[in-house]
């Protein structure tokens, strides 16, 4: 835990809800003054004589001048968000009237706040970890079900409460080791090794694991690439729409998706599944391969997560297939071989090359179950574990140090290093460790991490 | 008072943030089944035996899936905004989280609100007449003192409350009157005659004052029109930047006034004053007269609530500003003449047309003298009064109709018109005084106010 940050202890306020068209806007105010400030603008009763969660109805005033009738919410330190004292104020949704406040507000003494200080000072406070604190952020952002059950695990404690588990365990063997170097001389081993051994291990896996995590994690957070490609006339954007289509009505849900957006993108079981350059397809439905040369079109696909091979069936020898199937191969690209038209043919050619998938487009049938694949080829059954999934990739940057620093540590041990220059690497390991929850930090690292919090947060 | 709507006993429930990045969105629900809904979806503990007027955080579930960490507000019948049992529920300014909130709720019988129908409820169930409610959106829109003092005038009563007294009054009156009818054999007065007059005179100078109101609460809502006019090179673009550039810092405050906007609105003692054609100045500084026409010019000056005539005192002559002056009376224009370009001058020609204000746009020095002028011929005092101010156009309307029956039942008493004839002018006039209060009202009435309400207030 870091020491108190110049200037944190001072009372901050911003408006913590959207600007635009709307009924209620949402001040924030916390801080020691939160509450005695805005007593002295509520002439109708004494704030700071009420309960804590209690609400209070009446007029804000800046002496004569009313600012709004108003709707205020007191939340008495150290039962606040924050640990603080905190009030929010619900105003009239009026811009001119919010900026009003906060104007008054300020000058009576009261900060505006910096994008996230809200949650950087509840993490100061002890009322969360830095893991939680990240995930406030992250369930702000969330715009499916999957990135919202992540984010909500994360800031419930999530991976955190273990890896602090881990911690505590290698700060006693630490503790132990340094002690060793005390009694050099006297070649004693207060660390018991083989317990010491068990822990790095359990530490491990329970770091590759978390490690592993990150690429669903990131396909959580940003989707699944996925790219069609084919022939001209195989029925991509055919396909494309019989992909869409159904699923308009689920994605137009998610805010901020432009109407552009909005049709390249599919929600299979909450998660996001991106088409790469549909506006291409749409356009030229030349093949990919042809028109732009092998070297572009290798590099187009190798930015998505998975590709479909589409294919006509009516037209396409299992020659041809081969080759393809295993250009793809060569390239390491997970793909769905997928055979279109499936409706123009009565007997299906049985020389065709395995685990294609026969679809038509057209008749949108085995649509699904070309979603199905894709979602089991790229999400699989991990998402739906309760393990827990990394998403945030500065826990990823301090987990693989971590990773490195296990592999040193263990190393050293077993070519027989110096105690002290392994107790040097168990501290970079702790250290590491530690940034994840938050319980080693910089002001700088802490600046940077809640700067990309929103105001109000 | 209107009898119960259709179906405005249910519960119902809308986001009533706006939409975009924030910190917290607010869903607000109000009805009989309000509390049980959500205490259902709050397993941490039972909202229903909790106070009125209390916070309360924890997890909102469906069934066993998690929407959000939320902190829910508990407001009980009669104590709330629309008398109703209502919760506002604070959850993560996620448009994701907020819809599924809202689908959560809408699958235990919660209805979506329509736009104002909190507000119509609030109406609806005696909290606030019609007036009141209609400030409500007026609060929401106001973007300056002027229209935000207005409105909370309103909302906290504001002319209402005579005219619910004179229309009691008139009760009196009409129903003397029509008891009279019952006797019309008999040739007997039960209402006093003269004090009848004496009421209607008073109603008169109350709706006649309201009426005068209008054009000064018209000017508070949608701000006064200014047109700059000259010649070319008398410095109009000098003017206008000299008079813009202090304001920006105020005016850029106003939510949703774009960029090109803001450059067009100056905020005098928190009037907002509008500058017509201001990019036509700024790009053809020639004469609007000379280039674009007599005709057309006066059209455009006409659109202005005043005009400011621009003129260079160093080549300007007293005939030719005699002649300026003429058109502008002529054309029934309030105006303020000014000479620029004062510090080229040592001593002012006496000869000059008479109220001529003096400036050096360049030097930025009598530009504060220009805004008081244009303040007092446009606003004046009456602003600074506390007298209530109609900004309404529904109101507007409602009035004159008033003040038409007025006109009918003093011509009919005078004339000796049968009573029966003068009872249906006075119910006639209770009627339209009712109707700005809302104690006269029809469905498609109220629907049609409370349509043009945001949604969630």
């Amino acid at each position: 835990m870091l020491g108190k940050l110049a200037g944190w202890d001072d009372t901050i306020a911003a408006i913590a809800t959207p600007q635009g068209v709307g009924a209620i806007g949402v001040i924030r105010i916390s801080g020691a003054q939160a509450i005695s400030v805005v007593d002295g603008m509520f002439p109708s009763k004494s704030l700071e004589a009420q309960a804590s969660h209690t609400l209070h109805v009446g007029l804000l005033k800046e002496d004569a001048l009313v600012l709004d009738e108003v709707v205020v919410a007191l939340f008495k330190a150290p039962r606040s968000f924050t640990g603080e004292n905190v009030v929010e104020i619900s105003c009239h949704g009026s811009h001119y009237i919010q900026s009003q406040v906060m104007e008054s507000l300020s000058r009576r003494g009261v900060r505006m706040a910096k994008p996230g200080e809200f949650t950087q000072r509840a993490f100061l406070n002890g009322k969360m970890d830095l893991t939680q604190a990240e995930a406030v952020a992250d369930i702000i952002a969330s715009n499916t079900e999957a990135s919202k059950k992540t984010a909500l695990q994360n800031i419930r404690g999530g991976f955190s409460s273990v890896l602090k588990e881990l911690r505590e365990e290698l700060i006693k063997f630490s503790a132990l080791i340094e002690l060793e170097l005390d009694f050099s001389q006297e070649d004693v081993e207060f660390a018991d090794r083989t317990a010491l051994f068990d822990l790095l291990n359990r530490v491990s896996v329970q770091v590759s694991k978390l490690l592993q995590s990150f690429r669903l994690g990131n396909v959580i957070k940003n989707g699944v690439q996925v790219a069609i490609i084919g022939k001209p006339n195989a029925g991509k954007s055919t396909l494309l729409n019989a992909l869409l289509n159904e699923e308009r009505a689920i994605v137009s849900d998610i805010a901020g998706t432009t109407r552009d957006t909005i049709e390249e993108v599919l929600n299979i079981n909450g998660v996001l599944f991106r088409l790469i350059d549909t506006a291409g397809i749409r356009e030229h439905t030349s093949d990919i391969i042809e028109s732009i040369g092998v070297e572009r079109s290798l590099a187009k696909m190798r930015e998505a997560d998975v590709v479909i091979y589409l294919f006509d069936i009516t037209t396409t020898t299992p020659e041809e297939l081969s080759i393809e199937q295993a250009k793809l191969a060569a390239a390491n690209i997970q793909y769905v071989m997928v055979g279109n038209k499936a409706d123009q043919v009565k007997e299906r050619n049985e020389n065709a090359a395995e685990h294609v998938l026969y679809i038509s487009a057209k008749e949108n049938s085995g649509v699904d179950e070309l979603k199905h694949r894709l979602f089991n080829l790229t999400v699989s059954d991990e998402w739906n574990s309760d393990n827990t999934i990394v998403t945030n990739a500065r826990h990823i940057d301090a987990l693989q140090k971590v990773e490195k620093s296990l592999y040193d540590i263990r190393n050293g041990l077993q070519e027989g290093l110096p105690g002290d220059l392994v107790a040097i690497d168990i501290r970079s390991c702790l250290h590491y460790l530690g940034e994840i929850t938050g319980e080693v930090s910089n002001e700088d690292q802490l600046d940077f991490i809640f700067s990309k919090f929103c105001i109000g947060k």
